[in-house]
């Protein structure tokens, strides 16, 4: 993370993810204007933040946000384009940027804290692929979101992947084949986010729904979040054989005890993320 | 079933699972004192009754619900927390528990028979698990859902297996993560229950909805039943393969001779279950 | 397609299965009457058009819809009922029937060009599975859906193939297990449909539907489609390597580049399907 410390030093100018931890909550930011876009350097400082994030016992919640007047407008056409001069038409680069991307996206699912994505404005392409792969997502009224990929010649296919996974089959294809944009209420009856806020609370919002989860067990919430994405991809039997075995390892763990007791004995528990 | 048979002897304790067997339809009521847990005991019996119906040609179609001012609880904590003090921590107990669980809800969904799930009160963990589980669920307007073992330090990871291939994705997480409950309307936005209906009439409308499947086909219900979720578990290719071989079998089968010929006919339909 | 184009010739009785490609939409409209029947005949005319219009440049959008008062019944009862003397009791004939049936319906998923079904009327049983087979479906506020085998003796357990993988589990069981009809919005709330248009304007809707569709690069919808749906059965590691490279190869494409710098210097992109 010293890079990511770096560019916090006073004087130098803003970073491109913004960072701001506050009662076990971790705040990244986009603020790489004008369409916080998903450059290299942008995928990699949020991967940055995710990685350190895995361990660092202060973060218990992680938000994702944006400082501009839209979420993020997807991947970083210029950035690709300008690479279709390279020897190899670009390939070595595109590959580089997908690959990012996925690695990205994953690190999100498979981060052992919660994220929540606190939308506001527009969030397109890769920028959706974003708020899909969060384990929650609030937005403003004034959110809209889109995979319009195919209006420029780019189906979006790996934004599909997350959008799939929460978007039943029929409204997904709508999406992605005729590039049209959803407003918020519609993103909500999709499944795409869990809530609709007025804009002027979202960050009031967004930040009490983090707070309620940051009060829970760490552990428990790494054991649940990380079952979570793994039964999701087995047959029910299957499914059934892990988590029964999640769940007496978990009844096992201290914060379970200390959890359960708490409850008979009608006092607030104390976590120790044992 | 001896034990079943045996607990409804006059003169002894009221049962912790009630059942009644009319026009075809079985009925299971829960009514262990005061919070329908499941332990152990309510487990095994609910289990006796599912399989001692499996072959029972006078059972058609099952109905789970409450004699209660709740649905279920979930599991019994007083007696996981019982077995703290074993000389393992309890670890073959929860081993124990956690197996009964899953074979409990597995046993629903490969029942011959469609289960329904009636529920008035609150249905929480493997309470609303075993909702989920049902094949259909009718709420009334004064029920609610939750999955909140976040809240006590035991995750809901088995009662999400159930929940997650009924909830879509951020919706499942919301309610996993937060352990906040869901009102009957939102349960039945999120796809957790067919309707909701007034508590009044509640007995009424779920018994309707059994005797209306009760009488079609017995057969052509395990048949379909049995085909529903294998195929879901399938890739396309694979599902249609499956199915289509279900269907000549099914076609084969007397009551499908006998309910087409009844349909070109105009006439009502004589099942023999063949 | 030496047939289907014999059968358009002046005088000859009008074909079960009308065609009709106007501005790059094929229009494939069902007018087997009385009831839209799937017989073996219809099923092979479908699936010729289909099978042509799959290299045909001058395709890239197809509608299926109906000329008759419904969308379709389903199978053909009289056509498999009269099987039933055959010396093997028509299993020979009802595998053909199912197997055609399955073709079918993989054809417009695995086909290159996007499938738009325009729904009025009832769609029951293969007909229902018609409409969730297409990548997108409007319906008139006049349609009805239902999957009612279960009261003939015969369980939809192929539709079921089409219909869960568009509606969730209890609402697709709900369907399957008690006959029942729904009406056109519940059926977009169910996830069946994209959009319920008022009767009159069903058929001007839907041509606008295909037309935004068509505008987009033939190369880039058949990428995307086929990546849709290919990912939709994998875990989602290997769906992010899969679509990972389709996005590469995508980018490398004539396409893309043309419709990237069109976007960039704000003009109209101009495919080659290249």
């Amino acid at each position: 993370m010293g890079e990511v410390h770096a560019i916090r030093k006073e004087g130098q100018v803003s970073p491109i993810v913004g960072h701001e931890l506050l009662d076990g909550i971790l705040r990244l930011t986009l603020q790489n204007a004008p369409a916080n876009a998903l450059s290299i350097a942008m995928m990699q400082l949020l991967l940055e933040h995710l990685r350190s994030a895995r361990e660092d016992k202060a973060v218990r919640v992680i938000i994702i946000d944006s400082s501009l007047k839209l979420f993020s407008a997807g991947h970083d056409l210029k950035e690709l384009s300008s690479h279709r001069s390279d020897e190899d038409r670009g390939r070595a680069f595109f590959e580089q940027t997908m690959r990012l991307c996925a690695e990205l996206m994953q690190a999100i699912v498979s981060h052992p804290k919660p994220v929540i994505a606190g939308v506001d404005g527009l969030a397109t392409a890769a920028g959706c692929q974003l708020v899909a792969s969060c384990d929650l997502a609030v937005c403003s009224d004034k959110s809209t979101f889109c995979t319009p990929g195919v209006n420029i010649g780019l189906f979006c296919s790996t934004p599909m992947v997350a959008l799939s996974r929460n978007v039943s089959r029929k409204q997904a294809m709508e999406m992605l084949l005729t590039g049209e944009t959803i407003d918020a209420s519609t993103a909500r009856e999709f499944g795409l986010v869990n809530r609709v806020v007025p804009q002027e609370y979202l960050n009031q919002i967004v930040r009490k729904y983090a707070q309620a989860i940051a009060a829970k067990s760490p552990l428990v919430l790494k054991i649940g979040k990380e079952a979570f994405y793994k039964q999701a991809e087995m047959d029910l039997a299957s499914a059934y054989d892990y988590t029964a075995q999640v769940m007496v390892e978990n009844m096992l763990a201290r914060d379970a005890e200390e959890g359960i007791g708490a409850f008979m004995e009608k006092r607030k528990p104390e976590w120790t993320g044992e």
